[in-house]
């Protein structure tokens, strides 16, 4: 086990009609508001009501911005900072998603800061401050919702990049499970891939002794795998979207990583496909971790065997070792497509002319990964086996 | 799964030579110690002496008060609030396990309150403020490093109480697997179950669809299975340490209850056998908890089912629903037992002359659990069941 520091002061607020309590929530930090928010679905489904009538019961100012698209944007950042300056917003609300709570992480940075914020993600200015924020989740998925990380996409150059510091937790986060009900299915897909991906970052390490979080991490990954069969056949299913929706948060609090040493090529991967052509999240990585791990079994075999054997319950009687590694593989993938997402390039209908551009642009700051290092070339060949 | 609030402050510091920043760490938070800590062990191992360097090396000012004994009296932690007060104390750190954090805890409480800190257990006064404290910890068992809770014991009656509250959270909790190198066997024992009891409290529910949280329960308990069976054979071995010492904070950090109701008979009825008899937490509750399971099961026998099918992998072809509950329960005696740990009372080598007397007072203020309600004369029987 690595040594670690772990610690996330997120305050999880869990369960129906929690949603209500958010205007008293937040006057423990501001009474000035910007109320963040998606394309509007949350007015469809009578949400932003319901945020309008807690902040108003608790007398709070806010002020509004929606538009936030999947990979959020920075120049809807950019627009965020700016009415935050101009009126003396002290706190940030962001309701719906990964990308709404990404957008409203990267406003909070920029606020005090006299220069772009951009420079943040582009490593040329170190973060200082941010104003509080708080979230109320809509969609089970990116874990943003109590991570210290925000990805945000730069148009100019269709550039995506993260960020990440303990300053960027949130301070609480509201999970209703039932404020996913209107969701898509192949939504529910991506955000369980999204909830995998997370944890596979994790779980994919050449760290050695690290049973428990192994064990942890197994069992979240077969509880998504079962709840997310449910979840797509059943969307207004209380249970099933509430196992997604607590998994989200806790594959990406930090407490699967603890002891190991993280990888996160794979998300490098997919960004770029998502930065190119517009890509949900979740069907970047469930076409891009399939082909990872075809590409990088075997610099760990047995810890690909042991996913295959514990996760999938694959006889280990039947085979060796790197027949179970990619029976594994196989399995993942199986699953993949059994919940409606891309497992390939092809699936997703964008051509492949830019793998060697999506390759460079992934590693222009030098290898990506810790399960092994992925050079220009390595990259190449797993955007080459997704096709 | 049930509604939910979780927060945990608690700063993780994990891994080898970790000790040595504590002096850094508390100044974040004050510049006048209580260094608290036991029977002196600490003194033999070292450890004692790098403390003292830390504090010096950070220029803190720092008084000490040890002699915490398992099961932390309350005339001990009137003498620590008499140290705190007369010196302005602003931080209290506590070297050792359990006992030395509740006792810390304790003493954290009752600075600030004009009465006496027996008080607050006895449901007399509103807690409103604590000093704040830190962990350093030799004995992965409690939780206590990471949980909202501490038990002491008032010796004018042997009564031991508990009490909770988010205030009681320490600020940060150092963990070093090789400060508990020194330990006996049977603590390492004791304090496999103890992590596993704390683990059983919350497995041991009637709330429906809590998969999530039941993987995460089966994992741990099977993690700590497989390496306290390697650390009592190998009490330095620091790998298998360190998941035990990452798992006795997890299994009490309040995650893994999440969305359940907990149940706590059994810490009730082991903490008289604490009380009369100065019986180790650790023994106490694997002598408690096989009887109580046995008496409890058939009130949910699916999910002593489960927590024989799952974690220990008895094969489900063999037996009906209540054949695998019992031998669930039988497999965790054996596991007990080739500890080394007591299973009976006749282990303890206590006698049964007071087990009505224990009862009444376990069950002074009304019924006891969540998971079938357990009166007077089920404490008896449970009792009865241990001898």
């Amino acid at each position: 086990m690595e040594n670690f520091i772990f610690k996330n002061e997120t305050k999880i607020i869990f369960g129906k009609d929690t949603e209500n309590g958010v205007g008293k929530e937040i006057l423990k930090y501001g009474k000035k508001v910007l109320f963040h928010y998606g394309a509007g679905s949350i007015k469809k489904t009578g949400l932003y009501e319901k945020v309008l009538k807690s902040l108003k019961e608790s007398g709070i100012t806010f002020f509004e911005l929606g538009g936030v698209k999947p990979n959020p944007v920075v120049s809807l950042i950019r627009q965020g900072i700016k009415i935050c300056r101009e009126n003396d917003i002290d706190f940030i609300l962001a309701v719906g998603g990964g990308s709404v709570i990404d957008s409203t992480k990267a406003i909070s940075m920029g606020v005090n800061y006299k220069g772009d914020v951009w420079d943040f993600f582009e490593g040329k200015a170190k973060l200082e401050s941010t104003l509080p924020t708080g979230v109320i989740l809509t969609i089970p998925a990116a874990g943003s919702e109590s991570s210290v990380v925000t990805v945000i996409t730069n148009e100019d150059g269709l550039i995506k990049k993260g960020f990440h510091s303990s300053m960027l937790l949130p301070k609480f986060a509201i999970l209703n499970p039932e404020l996913t009900f209107t969701l898509p299915v192949f939504q529910i897909a991506c955000g369980a891939a999204d909830i995998l991906a997370h944890t596979f970052e994790r779980y994919f390490t050449q760290s050695e002794n690290v049973d428990l979080t192994d064990k942890l991490c197994e069992g979240l990954i077969k509880s998504v795998i079962k709840n997310s069969r449910i979840a797509v056949s059943s969307p207004e299913n209380y249970d099933a979207m509430a196992e997604l929706m607590w998994a989200s948060t806790i594959a990406h609090n930090g407490i699967l990583g603890t002891g190991r040493i993280e990888d996160w090529t794979t998300h490098r991967l997919g960004h770029e496909i998502s930065a190119l052509y517009g890509i949900t999240h979740g069907a970047s990585l469930s076409v891009m971790f399939p082909a990872w791990m075809r590409y990088v079994y075997h610099f760990n075999t047995k810890r690909f065997a042991q996913f295959a054997e514990r996760v999938f319950n694959i006889n280990a009687d039947f085979g060796d070792e790197e027949w179970l590694a990619k029976r594994g593989i196989d399995e993942l993938t199986y699953y993949f497509k059994e919940l409606g997402l891309p497992t390939t390039l092809s699936d997703l209908k964008i051509p492949f002319d830019k793998i060697e551009l999506m390759a460079q642009k992934a590693i222009a700051k030098g290898p990506l990964g810790k399960f092994t290092k992925i050079q220009v070339e390595d990259a190449i060949r797993i955007y080459e086996l997704a096709i």
